[in-house]
């Protein structure tokens, strides 16, 4: 039996790319008179990379990371008010609306009544905890995990936190190399929810993904919708595989009892 | 016997206000010629008392109202080269050496054989873990908590996650308000370092510190090398108290068995 779910927040249970690509949109226009749209979008791929062991994950990081490449792309002559502009982005950007994806809240209303549920999620706790509050979604789960990197020794941690075996937890989430790839390697299951668009910082190849579908504890699913179902069978093969051994167990205790 | 010890990071273990006062006085000789440094730490002080709801606590957000206070002051008139230096400010202050506060290591250590420490603190997890992994000290530790807020709802979900009886629990820390009170309420152990200089927005009257001395879970030390005293006569005590309970129990027991 499934004991633990946990869910990757973004992208998963609500949206949160297209919030960014808004943003950067913004971003683009605003400094339109310096670069053409495709070298501010490069530009601040690179600075957002480049940025990453300084600042994490996250919307106050990002939007110090516009600001960088403004400064950057406009070689000085950026005007403090464009600054500001980019300031209060990010601020929108804290505040706006939790969008919940199809399917979401009922989903998780109903595996809560069976299963213990838990968030884990990179970013930053003040911004997730806004989040998960705005969602409505908050009492159904035990816990709000926010991680600095989501490797398998983060998973690991959390097992032995919860005191649960690999092939009882399951990860529910949007990113194959966050929330599937090291999940499968500790032995738990990995449910994997495409979401439309994808990170450039978490894409895999697509030779990996091929070699996932092999892999029997790795699931993929349309929507989050489909993940009830996905519940249920994997407690119904562990329902089978228990009888089947039972009733093998018994079939050789037969066969020793025979002369 | 105190089962949970946990500590506040910031001021407690290492230096944090130092840092961040050095940061004001590189930024307020950076605005210099646009206002006077008196009116620069007020502005300051107000963007960010503003910004705690949008940005919550650490050095990403406290950057961010930075550059804002910079815009306000010189009224749109700021060059981008300072808007820039304020960047690398902030990155300067995310990367800077962790020094520990005197007597913090060997402390930690000692306690960390009898007792399960963790750490509970307000600010931003990637930024936090850095320092706990910088501070050569993160071994000690079962567990970084950071939390969005420290109030008594936050450290009851922190006794009921370790499964720890209040009066087994003790909170290290130098803010009276965040430190201190919430844990005071539910009955707990608080112990006050209190560090030499404070933050604003965590000053609490005069009046309300000598109300606390009345408190028998309330101890203030100079410093952190005394907290094994701390732990040890917190001990003989709760040692005393079973032993007096034993041996009035005995007399009782004796008188009931005299004729």
């Amino acid at each position: 039996m499934v004991e633990l779910i946990a869910f990757d927040a973004d992208d998963t249970l609500w949206h949160d790319m297209p919030l960014f690509q808004c943003l950067v949109e913004k971003f683009k226009a605003l400094l339109r008179e310096y670069q053409s749209e495709e070298l501010i979008e490069k530009a601040l791929l690179e600075t957002e990379a480049k940025n990453l062991k300084h600042f994490g994950y996250g919307v106050k990081g990002f939007t110090l990371s516009l600001i960088e490449t403004a400064l950057d792309l406009s070689e000085g002559r950026i005007s403090p008010s464009v600054i500001r502009e980019i300031l209060e982005l990010g601020k929108e950007m804290m505040g706006a609306p939790v969008e919940l994806l199809p399917g979401a809240k009922e989903t998780v209303e109903a595996l809560a009544n069976k299963h213990k549920l838990i968030l884990v999620t990179k970013g930053d706790l003040f911004h997730q905890e806004s989040k998960l509050a705005r969602s409505g979604m908050g009492d159904n789960f035990s816990e709000l995990e926010i991680v600095a990197s989501k490797d398998s020794r983060t998973y690991e941690a959390i097992l032995k936190k919860f005191k649960v075996r690999a092939d009882r937890f399951m990860m529910v989430g949007n990113s194959i190399r966050s929330d599937i790839l090291p999940v499968l390697a500790l032995g738990a299951y990995a449910v994997h929810i495409p979401y439309h668009a994808e990170w450039a910082h978490e894409t895999v190849q697509e030779k990996q993904k091929q070699k996932l579908k092999l892999e029997n504890r790795y699931i993929q699913i349309e929507n989050i919708g489909m993940l009830l179902q996905v519940a249920i069978k994997i407690e119904s093969n562990h329902f089978c595989a228990q009888a089947s051994e039972q009733s093998e167990q018994s079939a050789a205790d037969g066969q020793a009892a025979t002369p």
